[in-house]
């Protein structure tokens, strides 16, 4: 039994391969590479894949020019301190990206005969993105079916996504249970030797370890 | 108003783009590449794009290993005369193609800020496919709604297939009304000089040539 897990190396997907593993599925992770991600967090991604010992990891690029316009991929400042308005979508938005990610994951979980994709999307503690809401998730579900061989012939490939109704300490707690080692993550959006500690994800994933009453093994500034 | 139209440089996505040219939009097209896909089938997008005057022409590549077990894409014989058992699927299916074109469409329609995204696909001529038929089409559409910035905020991308109930012949006469030379377009799965003639895809076209009571202009070994 295969699962196909998108894995960016940070607190939420490494935790959502954790699951995967504790589930039974042989894990093939799927780590998409697009715009400014630095090559820190794509090793971050390599280490919690072995850690976790994926079957396989599959490391493809996007092209960079697809995601524009986002503070993540270099055009505005990367937030910090970000309080958003009711609503409001953060400039950290990527268009389409959990779209993308899951369609690229279908695609290739229907290449190997996989039987789910996974995702460590959260709509609790880091809100605001469209992508990462169950009404979306849910929807490409069905979507999905209707799209894929698998779908009509009655073996749809599920969609998990077991983190989204989590919030971060919890997320975390969930790791340190399945055994995740949490110092091979990344979460800082700016690529230096140690994490920032300021930028919005550096300050969810502080606040996150802090709730759970843990302290963050990687270093910071 | 601006639309992004797929882009393989063939009968069905070649006519879509004039049908967008035709209903006014700023044209953006966006072939992706991907497996054995061969520099005659780019050639050919790019020269069509050309004809019909569109504002930016985007020609992206996607890993080819995400697209195996595919007899187009490099695994099995390419199918001549095929013909299928009640629903089954052909083998030059590609595991969820249109549904990761589609997403990234609507994600290059996000940055641009592009009000529809077009693709040809057709469930007549060339059926088979589970993701060709209207029922996914309408629930790409649905999905794509909730994933996107543009969908929450009450402006969401249009995902248009105008040729889906469409038969090849009545595809080709539309394009003629609207001038497009089909002499720049391609076909054939093989990426010989000339199109080879017997393949599933030149069948379809000399068929639909010769319902349409016209002749194919390019050039058969």
């Amino acid at each position: 039994m295969k699962c196909v897990v998108l894995l960016s190396g940070g607190i939420d997907s490494s935790t959502t391969l954790a699951i995967a593993r504790d589930m039974g599925y042989d894990l093939h992770a799927l780590t998409i590479v697009y715009g400014q991600r630095h090559e820190r967090e794509i090793g971050s991604a390599r280490k919690v894949a072995a850690s976790m010992g994926v079957k396989e990891h599959r490391v493809i690029k996007l092209a960079d020019d697809l995601f524009l316009r986002c503070a993540l991929t270099g055009e505005g400042d990367i937030p910090t301190n970000r309080t958003l308005e009711e609503g409001e979508i953060p400039s950290t938005y990527v268009p389409a990206r959990n779209l993308i990610f899951l369609s690229l994951a279908v695609g290739l979980a229907e290449v190997i005969d996989a039987d789910a994709v996974m995702i460590g999307a959260t709509a609790v503690d880091y809100s605001g993105y469209p992508d990462c809401r169950p009404e979306f998730l849910s929807s490409f579900q069905e979507t999905s079916i209707l799209a894929t061989r698998r779908g009509v012939e009655g073996k749809p490939i599920k969609v998990l996504y077991p983190l989204v109704d989590m919030s971060k300490d919890k997320i975390i707690r969930k790791g340190i249970d399945l055994g995740l080692d949490y110092s091979l993550t990344w979460s800082c959006y700016n690529g230096g030797e140690r994490a920032c500690g300021t930028c919005d994800s550096c300050r969810f994933r502080l606040k996150g370890f802090s709730k759970a009453g843990l302290k963050d093994p990687i270093q910071y500034e």
